[in-house]
């Protein structure tokens, strides 16, 4: 059997998944409510449906179905990038010496460069559907933007993407990719919102902020009935999108009759985690299968291993719903991290809960140790990681080394989310060995946490 | 049977090739011998070796064998990222309203983005196998140049890459991704070569050229009989790598019984373009099959269509191998046109006997035309493509727009040889409007063809 495993599992069309899976159907403990900001009591799908689409703001709640059947169009295309290939790590099993069996499930084959695609088509899609004209979302270090816009074009849709300034200043090729595919890209803070404005006139000069961006991007979604806000993690409805990704792992394992015993993803808001890990949590919690599930996140920025789980605000501006959740403070400022899309304060309110539940762990790896791993694996590898994809490299070598010292033979799966290929900048300090690592102080993350709002549940 | 054929048609690893195809072993006339630069008499093995590897000088002068085994280490690393899918594009037929059924070969899933790593890997593997401590090469745009270190990495062997200096400065994310693969990257013209120290005194503050870094590679490589030189493209042994790709796209064809009327690629040196049409120039040679085969060359550039055919050194220093083919002189100087891998004065010797036996056709396409195909496939088919792809998307449309007027359901096939992450700052002069076309005129042509060395055969 073993000899027939090939280095790359690819699923046949009709062996692709047909449905979404919805793990929050199966947890005992659900994940607590979402709260309107404004009455801090837990937020209706009316209200959603003000800033989200009607359909999104139905899935965000829905805690009951656990199969939502993937629209066609969207399955379709699906067809152009998915599905992915689970890859057996052959070459860095063979460098590293180990026993162990290592895949990984690669989402980089894209032009968006990562996973962020899977939700972005199923966002533009109920978005067309309901008949607007557009959307408008923030970007950071521009992955989800970048995914957006290529859904946004496929579909007809216009897309107004609010970039943090420094970002657009510093990442120009990102922004022309979003221009190619006809999105309106906008530095934020810009002068065409009043927050915008306001935040100009306050901080001359600011490089702007995802907080920032995202206060603008829901702003001028809210200004025009023909359009609505989309974001790219966090919220339960990215995690249920996302677990196309768990579930053709899934798929693909069952295939050849694999059985994981560790799987690892990289954690900034959840929502590649959450994808890649939800059919497995689903396996525990039903009884039918268990193994070790490990979210790897930033030593700079540690939500689940060092932070608190309590209600807090999703955003900087303080206009997004509340939720319960493992976070740092929405006022806590990680440091200047490589790992852009890892800079995230809070935590997705399924990881947290499964997390809380101890359904999962979680461990916090430094930087320059990642790129090690990085560098590491795209020798023998072949592809070029993500910085934050390489933060479950780290973990998943790491596991290796350790079957190598006790010889166990264990499958580790772990989710490489994205290509690096615009990270050169971050690949140069550390080929130049200037890059360094920082971790916050307990002082630090308790004075943000200090500023956390005060509600009780 | 047209429902079942899929999205994206994938080999299973016991489909691939297990040997290249050496289109030369078919031809009835071979093309004409490499001259040696010194004694203009027809280069030897032994001569050919002292620059390159053993094996692969055997390679290039072989006319004879039309099956070489790939060696299993080889097939073992195209494992990692072949097969590469041949695409059906189901959404750019709907786009165009064409019957023409449109498939694409796409090689652009790797970190080096293209084809180039076919090669790469073969010419390090008997660089290895010769037990040389490493290579040298040059690299302009930085396709070749990232492949190679690829290649080497994996290997174990030591890479020296001149890049054309005003590459290395306006694209340090490729110089850094080739450095992450542990290669030696120095501008060029450098202090370290006779030829670059010789060059940089006679123009200094130059910004340096392929014809220039090519032989800063040669001597360096000459300097220490521990390493050789590589070269990408031209040459007969890159085509007899690169004839996986057509090879594999022959297989995945016959697998769902598809037969092609038209077979399309962009054409620089030729290797991609000689790769993917080996194979049905085969067929064509031996009377098995027929169909239309279209090589696209830029405007700027166009050896095929605005050449003539002759012997002419290779590089700009002359000091490689003369060869006979269609050439624009090696002193012509295209345009800065933005498609860099296909500014190349001359054409593959094997792709030129070919066009000038009528087994093949040419056409040129100016830049401008080029981008608006490449961002129209971009937005419905999701992958941004390399501006020198681009070319075959321009005449593949075109050729599909053709059959909507005449209500033919031709079958088109193109080579999709890599993506365009790197050439943002193209497609921002075609997003902003500020793209020019160029095309040389006939003076400018004779001019350049004028000077060819005379050797008449």
């Amino acid at each position: 059997m073993e000899n027939k495993i090939p280095y790359k599992i690819y699923l046949e069309e009709d062996e692709m998944p047909k449905s979404w899976y919805n793990v929050r159907a199966d947890m005992v403990n659900k994940p607590a409510p979402l709260l309107n900001p404004e009455t801090l009591q837990p937020i209706t799908e009316d209200e959603l449906a003000k800033v989200f689409c009607r359909e999104l703001a139905k899935q965000e709640l829905d805690e009951t179905t656990p199969y939502i059947p993937i629209p066609q169009e969207i399955r379709d295309f699906y067809k152009m990038y998915r599905p992915s290939p689970l890859v057996r790590a052959y070459c860095l099993e063979k460098e590293l010496g180990t026993p162990a069996k290592i895949y990984y499930k690669f989402e980089g084959n894209n032009t968006s460069g990562s996973h962020k695609l899977n939700s972005a088509i199923a966002q533009a899609y109920y978005a067309k559907q309901q008949g607007l004209k557009g959307v408008t979302t923030e970007t950071g270090a521009g992955q989800w933007g970048t995914a957006l816009s290529m859904a946004c074009a496929y579909l007809g849709l216009q897309c107004h993407v609010f970039m943090v300034k420094c970002s657009y200043e510093q990442k120009p090729f990102r922004r022309e990719v979003m221009r190619t595919y006809g999105a309106n890209v906008t530095p934020s803070p810009s002068m065409t919102t009043e927050v915008g404005r306001r935040i100009n006139e306050e901080f001359p000069g600011t490089n702007g902020s995802l907080g920032c961006a995202i206060s603008e991007a829901v702003e001028a979604a809210s200004a025009d009935e023909g359009y609505r806000y989309v974001l790219g993690s966090v919220l339960n409805q990215v995690l249920v999108h996302q677990s196309i990704i768990g579930l053709e792992t899934k798929a693909a394992l069952d295939k050849y009759n694999i059985k994981p015993d560790i799987i690892i993803g990289c954690a900034g808001g959840g929502s590649n985690l959450g994808g890649l890990i939800s059919p497995f949590i689903g396996q525990k919690l039903r009884g039918e299968a268990d193994m070790r599930i490990i979210a790897v996140e930033p030593a700079s920025c540690p939500s689940l291993t060092r932070g608190v789980y309590a209600y807090d605000f999703c955003d900087t501006g303080k206009v997004c719903p509340l939720q319960k959740m493992y976070t740092l403070g929405s006022g806590f400022m990680p440091a200047a991290s490589h790992a852009g899309g890892l800079r995230y304060h809070g935590m997705s309110s399924i990881v947290s809960q499964l997390y809380h539940d101890g359904l999962m762990e979680a461990t916090s790896v430094e930087q320059t140790k990642v790129f090690e791993a990085a560098v590491q694996f795209a020798k023998v590898e072949g592809i070029l990681p993500a910085p934050e994809s390489s933060h479950a490299i780290r973990v998943a070598i790491d596991e290796a080394l350790r079957c190598k010292e006790t010889g166990e033979e264990k499958t580790i799966v772990f989710g490489l989310t994205g290509t690096g290929y615009f990270d050169m900048v971050s690949y140069q300090r550390f080929n130049d060995g200037v890059m360094t690592d920082y971790i916050p102080t307990d002082a630090e993350i308790a004075a943000a946490v200090a500023k956390l709002p005060k509600i009780g549940l």
